[in-house]
């Protein structure tokens, strides 16, 4: 054995394949946009011939790892690697993702939900070294959640497990979630919800010192320009992060309250809008948790950056 | 060893000891409400008398039980088996309950909350044998649960993972529970929520069919009254069951996204309202949960009843 893991992250717009070390180092990775116009099958060719690449650019042999895990977005059921439904890519409906990855090596495949991968990477190397239990929450396009309980990942009976984004923190609630519900956190905290949540402090009168261009799509909101315009004082784009930071301090708060645990990690682009955010979420949970708070409970963000996706895919042949 | 285990349910108005054998089956008890007028340390010589009282009259000796299992309502710090807060019982504010206990006996003394306990009952003796991993929640006085993860109690850091009643379900709810957080699913679910439901009915303009006296006291408004108002076909009744039901079945969808287990089992006294409150919150719970469930989940309600305090604090003895 080499002492090196292979991971796969599978993205909407961007794959990577990575040999990483035992600190969880990235030691090499390919890059790739090009699968996005490509069929299921012709993904997978690509992608088999990336690790393949991988190893061999690295004088290894694939016998000298444990494996290749892959962090896929979606509902994944674990025990035999189908990807139940993805809303990151074309087709791959009920697919069999890991069957198809399999044929093609002889070491272990393990096919994994990428926030599961990236909660694996942040116990394994991050802010959850020493922890027995934590919670990882992605606030990014969507919301997510990965459960370590007793050193391990739990998954729960299908695999989807953690996918806390569509917990219903407002029943009575006029926005939809892409689930379909109503009143889901992620309807109410996650970059999809942005343009709603920035249109309706608009339609209740706010007025925003963004001066967006008149062509302006307000579909494109994105955290990066509320970023901006909370840089730069504007009351709405303040508002609709001060809101979504209240729901996720809520959200965070019902973890909580059902599982108890020392640490909760927060990632996912949206922890970019930085302290005034975060600090909006810890006030949200701790007013509400008070003194139902016995042992101390740490919520911070996490210490994989960038790469994250790919170094938990990795992580997930660690054990 | 005997076979036999010794379980101890320390309640607000009842405490009950008793033999359980292998099966879960009650073999001898002592049921008492003594303890209800008595301070933190007489409460302790009585139980302690009992426990000796059931051991000897049933011809064993202390050394033939594996410990004394204990459960009590309240915030429980499991690895000291210290009650931080009980609602239940006078007095007992971070109080050493099993460290008392444990000065009189040999053999271990095993703390936990009592829903908790209850869990344990149901999934070695109940609902859940054979599942690897469940979630129990009990609809009573108040809403709490017990997560059963890889065959274990799953007890968080402190020990009060499980406590789903305050989670939030309504941030901007008016009915406030009673830890002082608004929207709590205890504050729009449970028997303290009844009086509080029946009036907002009432507010509403909803013309009750319960003959209610002139000087009922609607603090009193209980389980039972409304299951009376259900079978005459009041239509406020039905209404606050149907309530019940509803909040009941979205905090059991959001269990479902967080944890995803196979099983989910409920007791406690609201239960007793019957099909129509189960099919409420089951359909609730479908409604929401759709296409997103890919395995079976049963939604049951619990096979212990009656005793399934004592039963389940005897089960803490069982590992």
């Amino acid at each position: 054995m080499s002492n090196l893991y292979c991971g796969v992250d599978i993205g909407g717009t961007k794959c990577s394949i990575a040999l990483i070390n035992e600190k969880g180092k990235i030691l090499d990775k390919i890059y790739t946009c090009a699968h996005v116009d490509k069929d299921e099958e012709s993904i997978i060719q690509m992608l088999v011939g990336n690790i393949r690449e991988i190893i061999s650019r690295n004088q290894l042999k694939e016998s000298g790892l444990p494996g290749i895990g892959i962090g896929c977005a979606g509902h994944i059921r674990f025990r035999d690697g189908v990807i139940i439904t993805t809303s990151n890519l074309k087709g791959f409906k009920n697919y069999p993702l890991r069957e198809k990855f399999q044929s093609h090596f002889d070491i272990p495949v393990i096919v994994d939900n990428d926030t599961n991968a990236q909660a694996l990477g942040e116990y394994k190397f991050g802010a959850g070294k020493g922890f027995d239990d934590m919670v990882f929450v992605t606030v990014s396009t969507g919301i997510g959640a990965g459960i370590i309980i007793n050193k391990q990942l739990y998954r729960g009976t299908t695999g989807t497990a953690g996918e806390f984004g569509h917990s219903i923190v407002e029943p009575g609630s006029e926005l939809t979630c892409t689930c379909g519900n109503r009143g889901c956190l992620m309807a109410h905290a996650c970059g999809l919800a942005l343009p709603h949540l920035f249109e309706k402090k608009l339609k209740e009168g706010k007025k925003s010192t963004l001066n967006l261009p008149p062509n302006f799509i307000m579909s494109r909101m994105s955290g990066q320009v509320l970023k901006q315009g909370l840089d730069m004082g504007d009351p709405v784009s303040t508002e609709v992060i001060a809101e979504s930071g209240y729901y996720v301090g809520v959200g965070l708060y019902n973890l909580f309250q059902i599982l108890n645990p020392p640490l909760i990690v927060l990632g996912g682009g949206l922890t970019n809008w930085g302290d005034f955010y975060l600090n909006k979420i810890k006030s949200t949970f701790f007013d509400l948790a008070r003194d139902m708070v016995y042992d101390p409970i740490e919520i911070t963000i996490s210490e994989i950056v960038g790469d994250a996706g790919v170094i938990g895919a990795a992580a997930l042949t660690l054990d």
